[in-house]
């Protein structure tokens, strides 16, 4: 059987560690019990192994591909998106009057986790067309919601989210598509091109819907002249659908993720491309954001999905490959003996380690913070305050830790494999190129940081940073009535207080006006943050590893794992805080004079 | 005119910072002055923009084959080689009795770091026929020279270096690719496969010289019983050339370097495959690894080159991207001004700076590092330990700060370009695949840190590191001079006593006879002391900067790429130290039932 994610460990932090069971006893999410949720991790695993994994190294080496006006995906696309869709895996997660199924997006997340780390280039497909419906269902109109997003919740049609323009990546305050009223009509003509749209198009579903940000003629300059709108490929009409003047004109060819296709869309070069306003004018880039932090979390998910399959990948070579021997102890090593499996080498289990480290400490915040999701449905309106700021200050770093420290892993398994790691016909190299995009998707890890320093830190004076605290003390409290995790519960504590000591130093920089140095090393206070998040993660899986008593291998296992990062990963943090520290201002001063 | 280095840079390094006209006083390196020196360098570029940047993304995309039996290279390859040919640069740095030149190595190496800039699937093809020429030369009867060096020397025939098996790879005490003795003849018969033998055969070369390491008939076990061969492709007798049985089976399809050819060959698979014997019987190991240490710096060097080029090609982007606006003293974004140009942004001149502080620091060291071998070719008696040990301490750090550093800075100049980073429009995303083999190349990272801390430190009671501490004092007394730098003097002084802390601790486990204690963290302890000795590089720098009083913008540049260096890189020091202080043996506990 493929391994490339461990159920187990998925099922005991989901239920062990994050609690779900609690969600299931509300009514929002009472059509599951824990052995159905059980049942549908086992369905999708299997579909996994069987219609996923066996593909991935052929997607990649057939990548999809533009011709005549059309893209082409692998064939084992038809299968997949057909069987996706008997699994409900586009609209579980949503609400019962939006034809959904209320499943908890903590489980919503582990499935699609597996799925990643099967074949990372399959759940973009899938998961675009859920955001495109999702933004429907939540802000467009009775008329849209009942043409578009159930077909889009069956997978008949995809949808995608257009945002990026040649000119406008990052900065969406400069999006120039145009969309202009046509009078006497609920429309409006679009005009203008978008790049960088996953899965825009492919051979396997009958219609697109594409969501595209585009500025209202007249409307205001930057992001509060941008509204949201829904253009079809084609449009419904009484007579059946018709063209719509959406066309795809070309594909970008990538280094990685090449199975998932990434388009260039024209809108309205023929005349007649209509496009349906979403929610109210110049409100597109608050629509689009809601949604975008779900997005966030999805790419970090696929990150720690890729690393996930890397960890496996390496481990198996590292428990089959024989070379060289153990030192005895004069330091020397006994030719005469069989070379021992190369598992057995400190600095391989060093790489292991760190990949178990990433990979777990990753997938325990991304239910952690889908968890936060699901208690928003049901929790008291006194609470709602807590669980929306801990997400607002959690999504740039679950984004984030698995893209950057996730390619760290990858990199880490590659290299266990020696030269082979570097030849095609092993699989480490494709997962070392498909990761690479992770810190680029969704706001790149420069973005994110600065959201993360800019803006999130900074809410409400700083609530967000309290309530993580806060649940961090909880986790610190509960460990430290095990002898055998106090110490790291001890070591949480004090390094905690380094956001403390780094703030103290940075916001009066911010009240000064000095925005440009203190934002300058928001990507080592990216690092700090959420090395120390991930730090808690571990506590509280350790924690929950030590309740029962009698430790299971698997729990031992992770106690290991924990013991690891709190010595390896953390070591870094006294190193970040002194780059934090300085006021030298080396990265605001340099010019482009400095680069010759 | 195509940018992937900075000559002035290269020059300023050569004569200001390690001062190569130093050397060229001495008879033995007499041929050549510091105009000479400034000509060639100069001629190599030109012959770098020309012949070899135009092709790099092409030799990527048409990779090499194997076809019949035959490997061919891009057609290109043709033009180069006959260039590279008339231009010496397989023999330029060989002595005049072997038909070199005396070129230093310094130099020498300053060129071939240019070309591999320009294009790093290139100078395999030269530097492996010179490695072979030249275990030839050091070690092979007068026949043998006869017979093949010089051929090799101009590039008629090729060479390869054949030390990897299928079950031997870091281990090479398990080669065994056989060899036995004909009576009354001077050959052995050869018989096995070697695999990843780099740049084994193409179509632009009459013959191929293998040099492989194989045992004889009733060697002992291990390394002890490994000798060195000469094994060509067609052998000559008193009628010219005929067959030697010595064959490609095949290539390995690799995910970078593509350009590059990493072979599969077959000796003996046929009867008559004839090789002979370089040097003594089961001395073959300890041949090769004089060469061995040579082959570490190329590959360095290689890793730096490639960052290079990405560090510009980045640069490039950055200067003409406009994206997103700075912040004004409010925070905000002036919507209504045009965007800036992303260089303006202080994370992308943070990561330009990253790149910068590696691909500078490593070609220095890689100066550094040639210029203590040429001193050894002129130095007195009394100072050739000195010279000696350095080496040996230095060759593992030269060979292993450029391949981790520069995959890392190569991946940030990939950053920098957001989406079009990860499109294979772009270059980047070449130099991100192409830099991944470095740290796997002639001995993983995981090698070189044993190497580094089981036997390099070691060596007559830590002398090595003595002489190094040595080096490191002078410069930082001459730093001192300088009040702008003299900080950093003193941070250096500071951050270079931490080797003593963490060896303090680590050798007792050693002299207890627990050697897999004390490697364990050996690849921390390599992060460590190649970050002291990039360190030390900058300062010697950034103290050559300030010397002349009047700094130029090139010394200006390099100041502030210093203080960089110091504040950023250094930053990480002392959790290394953490890490190696650490007495919880994580790794060396782990066992496979660890990983589940």
């Amino acid at each position: 059987m493929p391994k490339y994610t461990n159920l187990n460990i998925i099922s005991y932090f989901l239920f062990d560690v994050h609690h779900t069971e609690s969600l299931l006893k509300y009514d929002y999410f009472n059509a599951f019990d824990k052995d159905a949720i059980q049942i549908l991790l086992s369905a999708v695993k299997d579909f996994s192994d069987k219609e996923l994994f066996p593909y991935i190294k052929e997607m990649d080496e057939k990548p999809s591909y533009f011709i005549d006006g059309k893209i082409m995906v692998h064939p084992q696309f038809e299968t997949i998106l057909k069987q996706a869709s008997q699994l409900d895996l586009v609209k579980a997660s949503l609400r019962f009057e939006d034809g959904g199924l209320q499943l908890p997006i903590s489980v919503f997340h582990s499935l699609y986790y597996i799925m990643e780390a099967a074949n990372n280039q399959v759940t973009g497909y899938l998961g675009l067309t859920l955001g495109a419906a999702n933004l429907i269902l939540a802000f467009g109109s009775r008329q849209l919601k009942d043409t578009y997003a159930s077909k889009m919740l069956d997978m008949t049609w995809g949808g995608t989210m257009c945002l990026t323009e040649p000119q406008a990546g990052s900065s969406l305050s400069d999006v120039k598509t145009q969309a202009i009223k046509v009078d006497h009509t609920d429309y409006y003509l679009i005009k203008g091109q978008k790049i960088f749209i996953s899965a825009g198009n492919h051979q396997f579903a009958d219609n697109f819907v594409h969501l595209v940000l585009a500025r209202i003629k007249g409307a205001p300059f930057g992001t509060k002249g941008v509204s949201l709108f829904v253009v079809p490929n084609k449009r419904p009409t009484d007579d059946g659908l018709e063209d719509n003047h959406a066309r795809v004109i070309g594909e970008f060819e990538k280094m990685g993720q090449r199975g998932y296709c990434t388009t260039h869309l024209s809108f309205g070069d023929e005349p007649d491309c209509r496009g349906w306003l979403v929610g109210e004018e110049n409100k597109g880039l608050a629509y689009m954001f809601l949604l975008m932090n779900e997005a966030r979390i999805a790419t970090g998910r696929m990150g720690a999905g890729i690393a996930s399959a890397a960890y496996y990948a390496s481990l198996k070579y590292a428990k089959e490959r024989p070379q060289g021997r153990l030192l005895n102890n004069s330091g020397k090593k006994d030719v005469s003996h069989e070379q021992t499996l190369i598992i057995n080498h400190p600095d391989i289990k060093r790489m292991l380690l760190l990949q178990r480290a990433v990979v777990e400490g990753s997938l325990s915040l991304i239910i952690q913070t889908a968890h936060y999701l699901d208690e928003l449905k049901v929790c008291e309106k006194q609470d709602k305050e807590k669980y929306e700021l801990l997400l607002e200050l959690l999504t740039p770093i679950v984004k984030t830790y698995p893209a950057e420290q996730g390619l760290r892993a990858v990199s880490n398994g590659l290299q266990i494999l020696g030269g082979y790691g570097f030849c095609s016909d092993f699989i480490l190299q494709q997962y070392y190129r498909d990761i690479r995009i992770i810190s680029i998707y969704e706001g790149t890890t420069g973005i994110q940081s600065l959201d993360l320093l800019g803006r999130k830190v900074t809410i409400k004076n700083g609530k967000t940073l309290h309530y993580l605290m806060e649940e961090l003390s909880l986790t610190i409290t509960e460990a430290t009535h095990y002898q055998e995790i106090k110490p790291y519960a001890n070591q949480l504590k004090e390094q905690s207080d380094l956001i403390k000591t780094v703030l103290a130093k940075l916001i009066p920089k911010a009240l000064a006006g000095d925005f440009e140095n203190y934002l300058a090393d928001a990507n080592s206070f990216m690092d700090l943050l959420s090395t120390i998040v991930i730090g808690w993660q571990w506590l509280k899986i350790a924690t929950t590893a030590c309740k029962n008593g009698n430790a299971t291998q698997l729990e031992n296992n992770l106690i290991q794992t924990m013991a690891y990062f709190y010595t390896y990963e953390m070591a870094k943090l006294d190193g970040l805080v002194k780059i934090l520290l300085n006021d030298k201002s080396i990265t605001v001063k340099a010019n482009a004079q400095t680069f010759d």
